[in-house]
C-alpha cells in the first residue's frame, strides 16, 4: 500500500563512476565509533541527551570545541562566541534568516558552492559575484564590487566564501590575500561568512589559518562542521563568530522553543570526541583521501590532452579541470556519461551566465583510487575526441 | 581555562516546585529504548544513517508514519504530503521562511503558545490575534479578523493554532468548530498551521480528529513531533500537508545542500518504532501523565478559593487557572515563588497587552502527583491571602 521512500540522498547509478557527489566515502564513515559513543553516552547521561538541550548547544561539545580550536588555531572562542548548528547549511540558513534582511546584497565568490547559493536565494537575498582565480578570491574584484554598490547607494551585508580547500575548485585563498581580506572587511564593516567545512581534510601539512582566527572579533562568522570529518547524517556543526551574531542565533525563537540544535547528535559526538577517537579518525581520513586525490591527479596528468588545466588541491574533496578554449563541459557530459563517468559542469558554480562553461568539477571523495584512475582515463579520451 | 557551558535548557531551582516548564518528565524519557534502537540500527544500517539523508527525510520513518497515521487518523498522507522536520519549532520556522513572505499577516489564536509567537516574529511576520474561549478558537472572531483585514486590502497568509490539548489552556477545539473552521479556511484559501504536538498524550479516550484529517488537501499543514512522546533532544518531528507546501520545504536549498533534517535521529526512531516499542511507550506516558493531571486538578479543586476557574484538559501538559476578577497573576508570582511554587502568568500567552493578566498556566508534566498536590495547596493559600 505504501511506497518505500528513499533513505539516503545519493542515487547510485549502475556502471557509472559518478564524480558529481561531494559526499564522504561510505566505507570511511565511523559506524563503530558512533555506536560505541552512543551507547556509552546514553548509559551515563541519557536523560541529559534526550531532554531539551541548552539553547547554545550541548555544553560538553561546546567545551571540547573551544579547547580544540584554541589548540589548533591559536585562538579560543569566548563562551559567547560559539554555537552548535545542524551543519553548515543550517548555519548559513540561520544567518540568512536572523542576521541578514530580505533583499540585502550578499557578495559571493565566483565560482562558489552552488547549493549555498540556493540557500541564500531562498530568503531572498540578492547575490553579487566576486571573481576568484587560482589564488582564491580576487581582492581587487572585491573592492570593485563594494565600490560599485556604493555608487548605487548600497552596502553589501556580507561576503560568503570557502577560502580553504574550495568547493568547487580545491584552491585555498593565499596567505597574502587572507591578511588583506580581513583588514578590508574590518574597515568596510563587512561580515565575512567563512564556510570552513573542509579544514580538517588537509593532505600536505597544516591547513591555512581560518579567516576567523586572523580577524578582529565580529568580522568573521566561521562555519565548521562534522559532516566531512565524522558523518553528514548527524546534521551537526558549529559556528564561531562575534558575540552579537552568535547571540542573535542563540536567542532566536526557534531555540527558545526547541532548545539547542541537533542535541542528541551533539551529545553522541561530544562522547566520541572526549574519548580521543576524533583525532585518530581524522588522521585515518587524511591518509585515505590523500591517496584518492593523488590517484586522480596523477591519472589526469597522464590522460588529459594538452590544453587542459587541473587544480592542485591541498585538501578537501574537489579537483577543478579547465578545458581547452572552445570546449563546453555541458556538451561533454553526455558523452562522458556514455563511457561511464560523470561530473558537474563548471557553469553550475557561477552566478553569472556564460562563465565556467569550459570547466568541470571532479569530486574524488566517494571513489577508490582505482575507480578514479579509470575515470581520468575515460575523461581524457572523451576530451581528446574533440 | 574553559567555562563549563550548560548541557540542558531547563534550570532547576532548588526548593521550587516549578510549573513553568512544558518539558517531559525526565524519568519518563525512554533512555533504554533509544539506546537499544541506536545499537540495532547502526549495526544493521549504520552507513545509511551516517551519510546524507534523503531530502524529504529518512524513508523508513516516513513509511512508518504514513502507515500509522492512516491507521490512527483514517487518512493516509500521500508520498508527497509528508516531510520529516526537526520538531514543531523547526517546522514552523521553515514555513515562515519558505512559504510565508516577510510582512505577511498571520492570524494567531489568543492565548497561544508564546514561543511560536517568537518564531513567527523572527521572520518577521505581522501577527493578528483571534480570541479563543473554553471551546477553543472563536469562529466569529476569526471571521471578524478576516473581514477587518479585507477592509484594509489585506489577506491573512495563515492561521496558527494548537487545537488539541492547547498550550497554554489545555482546551481542545470543539468538534463543531473544527468542522466549520476547515470549511471556512478552504473557502478563504487560508492555510491552517495546526500545531499538533500533544495529540498522543490523551487521557480520557481518543483525541479529537486533527484538522488535517478533516480538511481538503492543501488547507492544513499539521505539525507533529516526537518531542513529547519520545524525547525533545532528538529534535525530530514531521509535517503532513498539501503537496505544494511539502514540496517547497523538501526542495529548499537547505535540504538540497544538507540532506534530510535530523537524519541520524530519524533512523534511530524508525528502528524504535518498527520494533513496536513506540505504542507501549505512549501507553505508559498516558497512564503517568493522567495521574499527574488528576492529582493537580483534584488538589486545585480542594485548595483554590472561590471565584477561581480551572480548565479541564483531556490531554497534554497544561492547566489554565483564571483568578477572581481584580487579581493579577504577575503580582501573585513573587509571593507564590516565596512559598516554593512557580508558574507562568497568563499575559505571556497573549499578543494583546492587558489580556490574560488574571490567568496563569500550570505545567504538570515535570512533577510527581505529590509535588503537584503540594503546589496546588500553596497556590491556594497565596491566592486566598488577597
Amino acid at each position: 500500500m505504501i511506497d518505500i521512500l528513499p533513505t539516503i540522498q545519493m542515487v547510485r547509478r549502475a556502471g557509472m563512476i559518478d564524480l558529481t557527489w561531494g559526499h564522504p566515502a561510505t566505507e570511511l564513515l565511523p559506524v563503530e565509533e558512533i555506536s560505541r559513543a552512543a551507547a556509552a553516552m546514553l548509559d551515563r547521561a541519557g536523560i541529559e541527551a534526550l531532554t531539551y538541550g541548552a539553547d547554545q548547544g550541548a555544553g560538553p561539545l561546546l567545551d571540547w570545541l573551544r579547547t580544540r580550536i584554541a589548540r589548533t588555531e591559536g585562538r579560543a572562542p569566548a563562551a559567547g562566541e560559539i554555537v552548535i548548528t545542524a551543519g553548515n547549511s543550517d548555519a548559513l540558513e540561520q544567518i540568512c534568516a536572523l542576521w541578514a534582511h530580505p533583499g540585502d546584497v550578499v557578495l559571493v565568490e565566483s565560482p562558489t558552492y552552488h547549493l549555498a547559493v540556493r540557500i541564500m536565494r531562498d530568503h531572498p537575498l540578492e547575490l553579487a559575484p566576486v571573481v576568484a582565480d587560482e589564488f582564491g578570491l580576487r581582492i581587487d574584484a572585491l573592492e570593485a564590487a563594494i565600490a560599485s554598490l556604493r555608487r548605487a547607494g548600497r552596502r553589501p551585508r556580507m561576503l560568503y566564501l570557502v577560502p580553504t580547500f574550495h568547493n568547487p575548485t580545491g584552491v585555498s585563498l593565499s596567505p597574502e590575500r587572507r591578511a588583506v581580506l580581513v583588514e578590508l572587511a574590518a574597515a568596510e564593516d563587512l561580515l565575512i561568512v567563512e564556510d570552513d567545512v573542509y579544514r580538517e581534510l588537509t593532505y600536505d601539512g597544516p591547513a591555512p589559518p581560518s579567516l576567523w582566527s586572523m580577524a578582529p572579533p565580529g568580522v568573521v562568522a566561521r562555519m565548521g562542521s562534522f559532516a566531512k570529518v565524522l558523518a553528514p547524517g548527524l546534521r551537526l556543526g558549529w559556528l564561531t563568530g562575534g558575540a552579537a551574531l552568535v547571540g542573535r542565533l542563540v536567542s532566536s525563537g526557534l531555540r527558545d522553543s526547541g532548545g539547542g540544535t541537533s542535541h542528541f547528535a551533539a551529545m553522541v559526538v561530544a562522547e566520541l570526541c572526549a574519548s580521543g577517537r576524533f583525532e585518530e579518525h581524522v588522521a585515518r581520513l587524511r591518509v585515505a583521501y590523500r591517496a584518492r586525490r593523488d590517484a586522480l591527479l596523477s591519472a589526469l596528468a597522464i590522460h588529459l590532452p594538452p590544453g587542459c588545466r587541473v587544480s592542485m588541491p591541498a585538501g578537501g574533496y574537489f579537483v577543478w579541470v579547465t578545458l581547452p578554449a572552445g570546449l563546453d563541459a555541458a556538451e561533454l557530459l553526455p558523452r562522458a556519461e556514455a563511457t561511464g563517468v560523470s561530473f558537474l559542469p563548471g557553469a553550475r558554480f557561477h552566478l553569472e551566465g556564460g562563465r565556467g562553461t569550459n570547466a568541470l568539477r571532479l569530486a574524488f571523495s566517494l571513489h577508490t583510487p582505482e575507480e578514479l584512475a579509470e575515470a581520468a582515463q575515460k575523461l581524457g579520451e572523451v576530451i581528446g575526441e574533440n
